[in-house]
């Protein structure tokens, strides 16, 4: 057995065909590779300034990690399978760089600690990426609300035509909802930005090491209070995969409108040929495909969520094999993520709106039916549940004779109710009006709509800031 | 069609049957009363702020829904299934006793910013109460770790004994666990802390309605940004159920150590009577039911996420009827929570530690081999990975006959190799001592314990401080 | 201890209030009543056989249990919060009516598996409802189908107009997934059709237990093989949640193109006025509520599935406490399948078609764009992916100039391609044409349709004969 | 634009990179060629059966088609992420072969037909493996049972020992589990076992597709009844990942058992060295980390099944794009699951068992205490619940003392209750007459054992001849 295990002691037979196609994770947790090195570093600088490596020692370990990071980035490092995990894989070839001193690395560390550290440094970059882009998603949105103060589109419940409402109001909508997952995102760079080396397999090291001087070196916010909860729990990647789960989930929403509003029979909104294709078989379609794959990919994240609460659940601590796995659903979610925002920014940024098309629907929707009704009770003291009956007759009426409120004749009107054939009648349903007289914080009108606008910029500021003082944070 | 359905007017068939049974909720959201009412108060008040109820209206509002809130709170109120919702059951009683007046509260509102209103009300009393209990179970965490610093028990992974720990440092593991989750509540709490009245239908209202009057009339923290947002979107709930979620698999976790630790064959752990069952058939059975049933709700509350996330996926803006079944996942998990931070904290008190069977197994499992092995590494300079392979030798050998590393007789251990031989080999596996090199931060060293007690209690005071303030601001 | 427990020979406290709130289950599985009581009687019987019971014991325990059913049945039955579960309800009241010979009934029996053969007898009563139901609705999709073999409506792919259909051949889309539906609950049913009395806690009983006798006067198909796989495996649930998920995913799809196809934009269908309802506030809407709804408890249901699947992850056999609640997602599951499966039913029998609303759509959306592809292949010898340009062009030339295929001047074609002029061009792009040359098995041809209704029809006649001889055998 | 897109006739600009990164399927349903190949051979025979294709095209065809497998076989394809999908790279391949008379090939025949035609002969591919290992597995089963009807191991319930049981009991009640899974596997792949092409997009095809001649070519059982429904639908799918959690959960006990018994604590079992792995630091350990692992896995299995039921929830019929992700699910798990199977065949062949460690914990555990409760009430005439109280009180008198039932002295019996010190106690608490007196079938004496052990083998023989008719069929 040339290639013997380095926790091999104790045993008479090498692991199984079998033991190592199901226990390697070289496969896929060599994506944590350049963090594993960049903690092996400051663990090695740690090691230095406790006494246990000579600073030359140290100096050779630094400059092999560097080269093996290089080897790596360009593609030229073999990983193997018998080196079971990234650790391995790095270690291992430290020690053909430098012999016995690269084994010296381990010391004072465990696999435990070390790799709830790399997942923790993982996040903490992949998030910063993910604001990034989240922040350009939430520009789009002001950008696409600003050019659309005045295009007045359907508001829906139930996808029922319910009133009437900027196409501003619509899109800052959905800002408002990115806004909350910047926010929950940030909230799992924060659980992940922890030390936990010096956690050992379990119970803490036997050596000084000093973990303060290691939080400093990896610029980590604050050092884990106990070692088995540091290397027992996952919640830094719950948290992560819970953020992203409700971005999907809100995001499904905004696709299912894309596909909805650019479907032949809505036709508000139009994609641009690069975001869309065609069919191979008919030619006419323009399938809204990114809008599609998005929404599906909810279930792909949702899915990873669920994995990593059910892998955890009802194990004892500390450390269980069962959590190798733990790294899958949350590698592939941050490429679904990534994906999913610069689709969705792409799609905002292409939207054509179609006013003349969501006009049509707005008047045979009889969306100011509502505005209808409230004219009836504030100018003409007839009360709201009345007045509400009355106009449900009138919509009935258009209804059966193919009217909307703005075509049905003055005196067909006056065989619902006298008030009906009022000269105020017509400003009741006109579609800007209904707009400006939702003029409360939130609504619809076109000054609250502008005052939406000034807050929605000032709240990317305050996120922009954030996410600065974590980049320079990162670059130290 | 004696009792016409309020929004009626347009419809010539009333509801059938199944619309009546598969449309009602009044069965589960009355659990929403006592905030229905305490939002509706508000309302009236702001109502009269800006003159669209007088002075006595309003009064005569406000006294009937205390005394409909009185009928309930006392079981004599009579919930009709015609009366569909909490709102609509409501606003009828009101009607009654007041007349057209009672229809006049609706003015300005829309059952979707209502209800969205009222479990935000919900959630934040709800969670105000959780973190109350959850304050309770951190301090049993601390006091049972306080009386534990000299308890050595093996700590595990892979459920092998791998090195002694004080049970302290593995009770305070459970603790910091939990303390996430109290922050994960709060952030809950924070989020559900918005006025969304106002928002109306998904547009905004028709009337001037003081939005920051009633913000501060219910004691919130923020006004909601976009009403279509405020109507539309579910995170509230998310961010809940997903706090829930984390806390039961934590504690999924704890329950699988109760019943391991309490099984004959681990035996380190009793539980009181009172918290344990017998079996039927079974007379010398101690079922360790309690922690069984939690374990158990960590699926019925992971199941409630799923249900939201799948429920609110890919539906259109605004507001959808799927949405009314939001608050079942809700409810339900608001108990099993409660329920469940009970029941740990009654069994982290009632925990009887029995260290003699804890020291067996960690004598029998080899578990202050690493130390022998970190012994051969600093004091006698054997290379790491040497002194790794010469202690999983003599572990095998002692497997194999029978011994532990304290039964084992010396002369055996020097064909292993000469330096087992040597008179720190005693000191080297002391179970003791073991636990005392790990005097890192965070590790199990006897010292660190009691560091590790004082930071506990620092954070609860620190957690106590955010509730405290919580619980003055929702007296006002 | 006045109310001393069954089990409570050994405990020196009573339970806690804790431990009686979270462990009691009476509140939820006297569902299982009349089950519970069929199981014992034909226990009891068994006992007679076997020499433990004498005629006349025997006889008054029949006659004391059915005196129980009585009572429960019509309400007056009191249950105690103290008995627990339904067993010890119906154990505890038999023991008031008949004094110690009502303990004798438990003889030769556990709670393990008599909750067990309980929830398999319930699972085989409710799944026979569920087929009765699910019959009946495959029979409205036939009776839609048959009004409908001569609607053309749109097949949409990416919700984008694809090809023509006949609307029978629609309908009768999700008629067959309902077929499948069917089977699979049918699946559940047989899985559930087994004997597990006799398994006692999980070893088997210590009394000449005859099984035979039981799964006859049970009406079971077999006998359970392993005691211990009887009592502890839970996959006659797991069947039934999968079935139920599986069909609540087809019809939430039905569901998304109800609200579609209603929506002002669509408005291929209406529901009629019983299945709808209005809004409060806007009284032109009508909502597709019972859609909504029913789209919005695929949630739930899917929800149920994962808490069961997470709930007996990793749990060692044989029957744990956690089990306790496998009953809850059972029957909620059951009623909203029930309530689900009638909706639908409604919705189908209830939908009328507005065929030129879908031919407007039809023609605006190109949907013949294919077959005029073909017919370049066929009649004019162009191959096809060049046919497929030519048309692209025509596509693009239309969309841009606000034609349609129909209403484009021949000269406008010819600018395309010479071939666009030719006589055939009208029959090619008719939309008839278009579903009659799909004249392929399972094709939307007229005949085709004519042939799948047969077909479907044959198929209901083979699902109704298998749910007879179920029924027959449920009878005795 | 040289590589002009199949379907892009319509569009001024090519898709965008964003569009071809999130569009791409190439790099994962690659997995589909073989069967993708397949179809497109009996396509062709088709083609030229009904004159669209001649003999000698036909033929250069199907070698042009065997010669692109063989390529992919060898690794030697170049796969483009321009052809999108496997589909697109094996017809671009074959037009590069043969020219235009490759884009033939394509007639009569959608990407829709095509992609749900391969994956169905995927499943059915995969599970006839499956069902290879399953068999194999369930044959370790019985092997490792008739190897131990006489191994007296403790029965738990709670975890707490219960009754003694032989561990030929123990074992085949994983066989039955994994019987209902080979049976649920069996139904996923008779589901699968369908003709679908001829359904085209959605609607049929414009040719005569001659579907039996596809479906004989193809060893189908069915051809699919309506071309909507073929498309839309994905139950095939859900059943096999419904089946695949099914066994996880299973097999998720098993290896929680495994990680139990190997653990010093209980120390029944030992697995083999090739089959667990060492610690990095602590050479001791022995870990069982295959039984992790697996039980690990049922959390990425269960998280698929989510994935593809949140992803289907809510989308109108027909294809959507979502769908393209829905072969990420299937293909993982396929995976997973027959290296799950192989590592619990390695584990149920590989367990050592320890009888003496077992028996240890037989009687500290009073495990025949209801033996002599039961043993009271049938020899000595007590009422059984007063027999249960009885020993109770002795159990509890034991525990106090620590005494076992074996180590009590008659005297201190006495003091309990007189008839404890009848001659007759001793072989009322053996625990092999225990044992033999659950005669009852499905029970745990030895008789019984052996009967069951039979019963087994004539159930895998059952099985096994179904796999073989699958096979033969499968070969044609």
């Amino acid at each position: 057995m040339k290639e013997k295990k380095l926790w091999g002691g104790r045993f008479d037979a090498p692991p199984s065909s079998l033991m190592i196609r199901i226990g390697e994770s070289i496969s896929f947790d060599k994506e944590l590779y350049a963090h594993d090195i960049e903690g092996s570093i400051s663990h090695s600088r740690m090691l230095k300034r406790i006494g246990i490596l000579s600073e030359s020692e140290q100096r050779k370990i630094e400059t092999g990690l560097g080269q093996i990071k290089k080897e790596i980035d360009s593609g030229k490092f073999e990983f193997k399978i018998e080196n079971e995990d990234i650790h391995m894989s790095v270690e291992s070839r430290l020690t053909e760089l430098l012999g016995d001193l690269g084994k010296k690395l381990h010391t004072g560390r465990s696999r435990n600690d070390q790799v709830s550290q790399d997942v923790r440094l993982y996040i903490k970059s992949e998030v910063e990426s993910i604001l990034v882009l989240l922040a350009d998603l939430l520009l789009a949105w002001i950008g696409k609300a600003e050019a659309h103060t005045k295009t007045i589109i359907p508001g829906y419940t139930h996808l029922q035509i319910a009133q009437p409402i900027r196409a501003s109001h619509y899109f800052l909508s959905h800002f408002w909802a990115n806004v909350r997952d910047f926010e929950d995102f940030l909230g799992a760079y924060e659980r992940a930005d922890e030390l936990v080396l010096g956690s050992g397999a379990l119970a803490g090291v036997n050596y000084a090491t000093d973990r303060e001087f290691l939080r400093k070196d990896l610029s980590l916010s604050r050092i884990s209070e106990n070692s088995m909860d540091a290397v027992s729990q996952r919640d830094h990647i719950f948290k992560f995969l819970f953020a992203a789960s409700q971005f999907m989930i809100h995001v499904s929403r905004f696709c299912e409108e894309i596909i909805l509003y650019t479907s032949q029979e809505f036709s508000y909104f139009k994609l641009p040929d690069h975001l869309t294709t065609g069919s191979s078989i008919m030619p006419q379609k323009k399938n809204p495909d990114v809008a599609e794959l998005i929404r599906g990919k909810s279930g792909r994240v949702v899915g990873s969520l669920t994995h990593l609460l059910v892998m955890v659940k009802g194990t004892p601590l500390s450390y269980n094999r069962d959590f190798q796995e733990d790294k899958l659903p949350l590698f592939d979610t941050v490429k679904q993520i990534k994906l999913s925002i610069e689709g969705i920014r792409d799609m905002v940024e292409g939207i054509q709106v179609f006013p003349e098309n969501a006009i049509r629907s707005l008047r045979s929707g009889f969306s100011t039916a509502t505005d209808l009704a409230d004219w009836l009770v504030s100018a003409k003291g007839i009360p709201f549940r009345s007045a509400h009956e009355i106009v449900g007759e009138l919509v009935k009426h258009c209804s059966s004779k193919g009217y909307d409120l703005f075509t049905i004749p003055s005196g067909e009107r006056g065989q619902i109710h006298a008030v009906l054939t009022d000269p105020g009648y017509e400003a009741a349903i006109s579609l800007e009006t209904s707009c400006d007289k939702k003029d409360v914080m939130g609504g619809t009108s076109l000054p609250r709509q502008k005052e939406q606008i000034k807050r929605a910029k000032a709240k990317v500021n305050e996120l922009t800031k954030k996410l600065k003082s974590i980049e320079s944070k990162g670059k130290k």
